[in-house]
């Protein structure tokens, strides 16, 4: 068996009893029952996910994945394509929003370049993994080939085994691309069903002409590429990006080793929403960040049933809400292990 | 001149200028204009606060006082009075929700006895203040004389001023006190000209028969005590708590200091209402944490323009809410600090 499928195989299905063991535990922390709302549901989730109704305090880790994308030769983004690899150099140096908002949220940063176009010199906390210098472009035939798409997925897989293997528990997940907006907005118009013109924003900041370029684009690489809503593989190969199959990849492996993946903004969740397609179970694994100003990203949340943690417009990549919102998760955990009991602390309950 | 009438005339007016020459740093970092959304807005806010484009990362610290009220005997509150005596024990040991989400957040907690019926022996981290043991019950009367209410402001400004005295450059607030959801609904009722049945929430976890009377229970104060809407002192005597108005006293005294204020939920934010009808100038020091599931909430946030960073059905007060939301705050001036500009990244700016 393949690496994909023994993955999707192993992802396992969640006990709902194990959530609530955890309710209970909480439910006799000195509070009002349920006083904490989200942060208690956050809390049992964690203990499903990891099978235990006290999860370990969380070992933090943010995977963010570059690739470059033919179709930015079209003109869709605000930035010329070679902002990618600039990009990488950036976060190799520490320097942009992810670097800062992952040292705060104390996450180890893995960039793994999956096929950005040009050179890159090896460098602490950069895998060099890519599959091409960049995809084709989805205007003019399929992004990808199966074989790449699978490579990519399989890559993915791979980063989030390791990661596992040494010990974290808490996966955010993040990218960098120029042009991964118009594939992640094509993915999510065909995955969800939703006219092209309802998915796609403004990505790193279009003007209205670029906007419509950008959706004649997606519908002329759907028209083009008849990609099969019910072949997840097929409409990733077709439409997607190595960093996004990479990231689809991420979930899968994550999910398999009962790591909770904590999802970004549009491109980072249209890759989970692939992950699912591709291993249904793999949705239990998911936790939504928060809800950024891309119109796809809602409707991709919404597919994925997920209600995000954050509401700030962020509207940056590169995991950034990812690591904002895993600071909420960690403290959810926390408070199963930290606070006191009524009994241990001398305090009356209600039984509110 | 009096303590408080000295910090009320102390609080500067916020110069404009600061947050644009913030925004023009912001604009220079390795990421899209404004991409970062309101953690943008929270850096140039917490900028003008502090007089500096660059402020100083936070030095942070939560104040939770804690009092009771005559008005428990009401029945009011799913918990008896005793609770509010056993939390600031639990508060002093460690084990309730705010010392995991302080320690979390990296910030110092303060807890001052404002009025707690009972004894309570020293501890470390425990200020001892109170200005009697619990008000009197405002449905028969005022809850407070109009020197105890001006004692309690006068504690928070003066533990406001140590606070930033010591370094503290980012204070969160918070309360504790078996039956202040009842006061501070009436607060909000009179200071926002706000029918009771639609501010009066839950609390701690009411059923509809107490609710019902916690309703009937603030309408006979306000038609009792006859609060002028005109003179917020006069209504937080009447309806107000010790803990209540400390609180207000340390939004006053850290406006006055330039330092930050997050406020928390129901609780807290009448306090910060009082405090702003005292001193209109005082508004611009406070940042919302959350939006809490009590209805009073979203009205008191409204009267005070503030727009909540999370929204998570949070309903425990304690400062829970402010804790978690100063982790964001953090984030956005480490953004300032730590991001690389374009020119020293060698990242192409497109201006978008």
């Amino acid at each position: 068996m393949s690496l994909l499928d023994d993955t999707r195989a192993r992802i396992p299905h969640l006990e709902e009893t194990i959530a609530a063991g955890t309710q209970r535990l909480l439910d006799d922390k000195t509070k009002p029952r349920r006083s904490l709302g989200r942060l208690e549901d956050l809390a049992c989730r964690v203990a499903a996910m990891r099978a235990t109704e006290l999860p370990e305090l969380p070992v933090k880790a943010i995977v963010v994945m570059a690739g470059d994308h033919g179709v930015a030769a079209e003109g869709v983004s605000a930035y010329p394509q070679e902002v990618t690899r600039q990009m990488v150099l950036n976060f190799a140096r520490g320097g942009a929003a992810i670097n800062v908002l992952a040292r705060h949220a104390s996450a180890r940063l893995v960039v793994v370049d999956m096929g950005v176009a040009g050179d890159l010199e090896p460098a602490p906390g950069l895998l060099l993994r890519p599959i091409a210098r960049g995809t084709q472009n989805l205007a003019r035939g399929p992004a990808m080939t199966r074989v790449q798409a699978i490579a990519a997925l399989e890559v993915g897989i791979a980063v989030a085994r390791e990661l596992a293997d040494s010990g974290v528990t808490l996966l955010g997940i993040g990218e960098m691309g120029i042009g991964n907006s118009t594939a992640a907005s094509a993915l999510a118009a065909v995955l969800t069903a939703t006219p092209v013109e309802t998915v796609t924003g403004r990505g790193t900041g279009i003007d209205d002409v670029v906007w419509q370029r950008k959706v004649d684009v997606i519908l002329q690489a759907i028209a083009r590429n008849r990609p099969d809503p019910n072949d997840a593989l097929d409409v990733l190969a077709k439409l997607g990006g190595f960093e996004i199959a990479g990231l689809a990849g991420v979930v899968l492996g994550a999910a398999a080793a009962r790591v909770p993946v904590v999802v970004d903004g549009l491109i980072s969740t249209a890759a989970a929403l692939v992950a699912v397609r591709l291993a249904p179970r793999a949705a239990a694994f998911l936790l939504a960040s928060h809800r950024s100003v891309e119109p796809g990203h809602a409707i991709l949340l919404d597919a994925l049933a997920l209600t995000p943690l954050l509401d700030l417009g962020l509207r940056l990549g590169e995991g950034t809400g990812a690591a904002l919102a895993m600071g909420l998760v960690e403290a959810a955990v926390r408070i199963l292990h930290e606070m006191a009991s009524f009994s241990a602390a001398g305090v009356a309950d209600s039984g509110a």
